[in-house]
């Protein structure tokens, strides 16, 4: 057995860095063509819903004999508010139900508030001034930054920890800029961590508005709501109940998506505001559309019809995705046994593991890996401006390949970032 | 016979007053509850459409094999891409096919444009001063207009002609002001007045570009594509070829969509643009949301299949609209035979029959039917900020009512019109 590099001599480390070159160029000759980027839905999970094209049989009616095939209704229908608003946990008055995204709704909901207003005139952010910033818990999901980004927000990075960002550190950085008007939250198996925010932090979340400048909101992103792997996952406190609690409900937008429940391209999306937020957002939205596509809307009711319905299907999704999971913990377990050479999360839910090296090491293995056919998601994308500033942050989304490619990949992923290390650790270039 | 007012005596009209009055007061004794409102498909031309959910019968395969049911594609998929570029007679390349509404795409390109640009950096409207200014044919379409109002974006009212905006008027607003950052126009069939563009109007609006200022852009919104009443109807030029011939295509946003083909809530909506424009507007799409619903996409493409699909379809929506076109048609030309009290449209395609009274009935005309459980469109709700300076156009939209609706709703407005034109020659308050 080959001694992990922490004991081993520089001989040792120079034999072993010759064995790894060997395995990666092993790895190479292999012809891979395997892809952990994306959390995307496997074709297994996709077909857990493929009852929805057809599902109503003809009928295009809601229960209250409206049409749904017409215009009209710019918050969608009532069943799915229903159904929707239980899973979120907030009443069927505090609820949208839109289109196939989310992100959609996140980015109409930043544009809004920047150059409009989010509680009537005068609220713009932009009034304020040009340099508005969010606060972006790091590791984060690439597309909330990118949305900042595109509009000219800076985003300033704050640590995640197990339970949720470091309320420490968010709270001194909006008690000394009022600037800041927002941060990004996935409150559920966050994206890529995995971790379930605390009750302390969701109370901490729903008390930053008295701490922040005027209308600040917390942009809330529950992808990953009933998400769970296994059936002792951590659950997420009532979020909206927390914002209650503190009187703060304006300073929330509460996001959410069928888009892992049903098809990733073609399912519904939701958002939960406080009553007042809604009707402004609702005066606003309705100047960018006439309404949602309330067919699907009704496809996803009669499809998914309750949240015991829904937990039923998540169950199956589960079932899918657990043995991909298994893989990757297998994997970073097994091979980096002694290593300590990286850390990763053993997430018990929503898409992702997140894996920590060595600082510097991100890139390299990174590139190793994609020079062997195993594309990852490119070091640095989980913070802002995808610059991770200790180049250690790797995101591994094993939901779409087959178990065997996982198995495969891994393989070269421990490969890739063994040697890596051991070339850091012999002062050789890293890749 | 009453003799029509323009050769009535005084004592002639005070006894028409009184007539019309009590012909006014049995329609309101009839409980009437009608509406003419909005530019909706009726069930049955809904109906026509019913296929559409089920028609996959399972099969969630693009014909390169990709899976619809997942994620991927900002653009849309290739074959809906190929029958909606063919519809609008742009190259595939040329065009965007998105979600359900186009109307969501002529906001997002509007606010691109105004904060973030539309050609790149420092191409923002925005940047170049806060008194961006747009020009609005009138009658013209009140969403547009609302787009508009939102942005904070000023519209200057040109007046509508047979065949399309007064020209004369445009070019030399456009030369004045190089802040004038866009125009509004539906090409075929407009919203109100069913003029078609003709050749000589799209010449010249092609030619627009090298009279304003940078980056102006012509929102062209071509909603009513292929929405003949009649097999003669006037046809609409190649509006991208029109820009092509004058080398200003970057100047063009040519929109459409399915929405009065198939469902008006749940159809396809599209966006052709020069390849530079596309490019660029794919990669701001593109962080606002991961992609269109790619499904209901393919559903549109096996329901209408090609050109000659959509014509069929077309020709039965046409069948349905006609009755209620003829209806409002024959009350106008009977009821007001001789009066010179009004004009009206008598479009061959579209949705809509736009009547000008005299200045200063229409909103009168609009609250006596009412009174009679008539709801006619907000009188001014064709002009900017919902102010008809003449007070005196009304739009009809007849395709929701049945043929039975339409005309008793068209008796009360024809009685509606000569009362207020009779109360108004008489020196009396119309209403």
């Amino acid at each position: 057995m080959t001694p992990a590099p922490a004991q081993a001599t520089t001989e040792q480390l120079a034999a072993l860095e010759k064995a790894l070159a060997q395995e990666l160029e092993q790895h190479r000759c292999a012809g891979l063509n395997l892809d952990l980027t994306r959390g995307k839905p496997s074709p297994e999970q996709l077909a857990l819903a493929d009852a929805l094209d057809g599902i109503l049989e003809g009928d295009y009616r809601d229960s209250a004999g409206g049409d749904l095939r017409n215009y009209g209704g710019i918050d969608g229908i009532a069943e799915a508010k229903a159904l929707f608003a239980d899973l979120l946990g907030v009443g069927t008055d505090d609820i949208l139900v839109g289109g196939n995204s989310s992100l959609a709704l996140m980015h109409l909901c930043a544009m809004f508030a920047l150059h409009l207003g989010a509680a009537g005139p005068g609220s713009a952010w932009r009034s304020e001034g040009q340099d508005i910033k969010f606060i972006a818990p790091c590791p984060g999901y690439d597309r909330h930054f990118a949305i900042c980004e595109q509009l000219g927000i800076a985003l300033l990075p704050v640590a995640m920890g197990q339970d949720g960002p470091d309320m420490d550190a968010v709270e001194s950085l909006l008690r000394a800029d009022p600037m800041i008007k927002g941060i990004w939250c996935v409150p559920r198996f966050s994206n890529p961590t995995g971790c379930v925010y605390s009750d302390a932090v969701l109370a901490r979340l729903a008390r930053l508005a008295r701490l922040a400048g005027p209308n600040f909101r917390v942009f809330c992103d529950n992808a990953y709501a009933v998400h769970a792997l296994t059936d002792d996952a951590p659950a997420l406190g009532n979020v909206m109940q927390a914002f209650r609690d503190e009187g703060t409900t304006d300073a929330l937008y509460l996001f959410g998506s069928t888009s892992k429940m049903t098809f990733a391209g073609a399912g519904v999306a939701f958002l939960a505001m406080s009553p007042r937020n809604l009707a402004h957002f609702k005066t606003q939205l309705g100047v960018s559309q006439i309404g949602p596509d309330k067919i699907n809307q009704m496809r996803h009711v009669r499809f998914l019809r309750d949240r015991d319905g829904v937990q039923h299907l998540m169950a199956r999704h589960a079932a899918i995705l657990r043995p991909r999971f298994d893989s990757v913990g297998r994997h970073l377990r097994e091979g980096l046994e002694g290593w300590d050479i990286a850390s990763w999360t053993e997430p018990r839910g929503g898409y992702f593991v997140s894996v920590d090296t060595l600082p510097g090491l991100a890139t390299a293995v990174v590139r190793l890996a994609a020079s062997a056919g195993v594309k990852l998601t490119p070091a640095g994308a989980t913070y802002p401006g995808g610059r991770d500033p200790q180049d250690r942050n790797i995101r591994i989304a094993p939901s779409f390949p087959r178990v065997d490619e996982i198995d495969r990949a891994m393989a070269v992923f421990v490969t890739c970032l063994k040697l890596a290390g051991v070339r850091q650790r012999l002062g050789l270039p890293p890749c």
